[in-house]
């Protein structure tokens, strides 16, 4: 088995070969004039089974276009298991019709993903477990959970650890788990039309005086974290720190949240982070454990 | 059968629906702050038969993705033959390996399209006629050489037609039969490891004093095309006329061409252009004859 860096993986594919003494082979690619990619696979594969990593982060589409790119080339190569690891996901957030017509976007990326030739699909903490049952295949979920715990341990002490909406609730309780410590969630609500979260009903928190971990699985605009932030900061909370497992913060995302009263923001590199600004979790481990 | 108009048409798809009486319904799009694309299919369709309009020009991962979205959500709506017109086809340049380990990239991306679930496909004057095999379904070749031809007849009258390759020559050919005069074309050769194409053998042009029309499939950067303008300027020739089915003029490509010794630039609308500044040529009447 090797390892086949794709065109977005953010150092990742470099750490897992490292970590599993796998040969590594990075896929050549370049941008056309015209915004067209080029992929190439510089080398002849003997293996019957490849690892291709690829993360989703954006711009999406591209990195997506060359991940079904990679993946039938590497199929016209005969290699018999290609399994693709993809630590983001893009287009998670659309698994099903929220109005009539609606396209259930993930479910169209992870045919494509399978149609274009994989075997098997892994992915960092999916937006929900259950959407990867549109890949027709053998799918895994790799959990950087552990990962994220042993850094906020190193941090706090028996934080009361927060879900910021009901669906998030399981990962706050895996995290507690693993920071040995309590963990409830704050109920929002989405707006079908124009997709703005509000904080419907503040749970009685006991916060007062005490240290606060609020994970969630991805930061996008920071909207929902901001209203978290502000939430347990009023109530009294002693340090604020905000976790995630993907980190895109779109535009000013980022100041918002230590604007809010965020301490400090742990995140995984999933995604390209500033490790200037954040805490930056490898997610490397949790994958070469995985696959 | 109705005609739904994707998120990239120029509005071809108002035009073929005028032209052919029949209903149009305009894909509902927007891209969410992150980049990802958000698709919804407006109303519900009783229609057994769909023409979707889609044109793949850039950026072309992001109209080949949505793309994608719109042929999956009509599959999910039960629509019996969803026939995907693609006036530019993208990544169509890439149709062979020219070098081992090479992504056949249009072969990947004709699959998907039919995987997606489009029943047929039609593309408005594809790189290589031969490539559209790699769609297994039926294609069809949308012709706009005669709306061309008619543009061109009205400039100049028994102009030589020149293909800037050999490549181009069956292009030149319908070409000249339209406006009843001789055609030749020219020897270039592409290096393989920068891309760059220069010309090759100048043939024995008896252009002095004589209108050319330049006809190609695609203007891209304009290079080819620039050299081909100075070399028959260079052998006196009158009006030269640059024309092409695609025209993608990356960066100053159309400054160059008009530099070089370009009377016009003749171009179609499969992908937008600027009206200003060239003569723009609808190939919407071509697409109606076509589905």
């Amino acid at each position: 088995m090797i390892i086949i860096g794709g065109t977005a993986t953010n150092g990742i594919d470099e750490r897992v070969s490292r970590l599993l003494n796998l040969k590594l082979i990075k896929v050549e690619h370049k941008v056309f004039p015209d915004g067209e990619s080029y992929i190439r696979i510089p080398e002849q594969i003997n293996d019957k089974e490849v690892v291709l990593i690829q993360s989703l982060y954006p711009p999406q589409d591209k990195h997506l276009v060359d991940l079904f790119l990679m993946i039938e080339t590497l199929a016209d190569m005969k290699i018999e298991k290609i399994n693709v690891v993809a630590p983001y996901l893009a287009y998670s957030r659309q698994n099903r019709r929220f109005k009539e017509g609606e396209a259930v976007s993930v479910k169209t990326v992870l045919n494509l993903i399978r149609k274009s030739g994989a075997t098997s699909l892994a992915v960092v903490e999916p937006h929900h477990y259950e959407e990867l049952e549109y890949f027709d295949g053998e799918t895994r979920v790799i959990d950087p959970i552990p990962d994220i715990g042993k850094v906020i341990s190193e941090k706090t002490k028996g934080p009361l650890v927060l879900a910021p909406d009901k669906g998030a609730l399981n990962r706050a309780k895996r995290l507690a788990e693993i920071l040995n410590t309590d963990y409830m969630f704050i109920e929002k609500e989405r707006d079908l039309n124009t997709g703005e979260v509000r904080v419907k009903n503040l749970p009685e928190l006991k916060v007062n005086g005490r240290d606060v971990v609020l994970i969630d699985d991805i930061i996008s605009t920071g909207g929902t974290m901001v209203q978290a932030i502000s939430m347990v900061k009023k109530q009294g909370a002693k340090n604020v720190y905000v976790s995630a497992v993907h980190g895109l913060f779109i535009g000013d995302a980022y100041s918002k949240l230590i604007q809010a009263g965020a301490s400090e923001v742990i995140i995984t590199n999933t995604i390209p982070q500033d490790p200037s600004k954040v805490s930056v979790v490898d997610v490397s481990d949790a994958i070469a454990r995985t696959i």
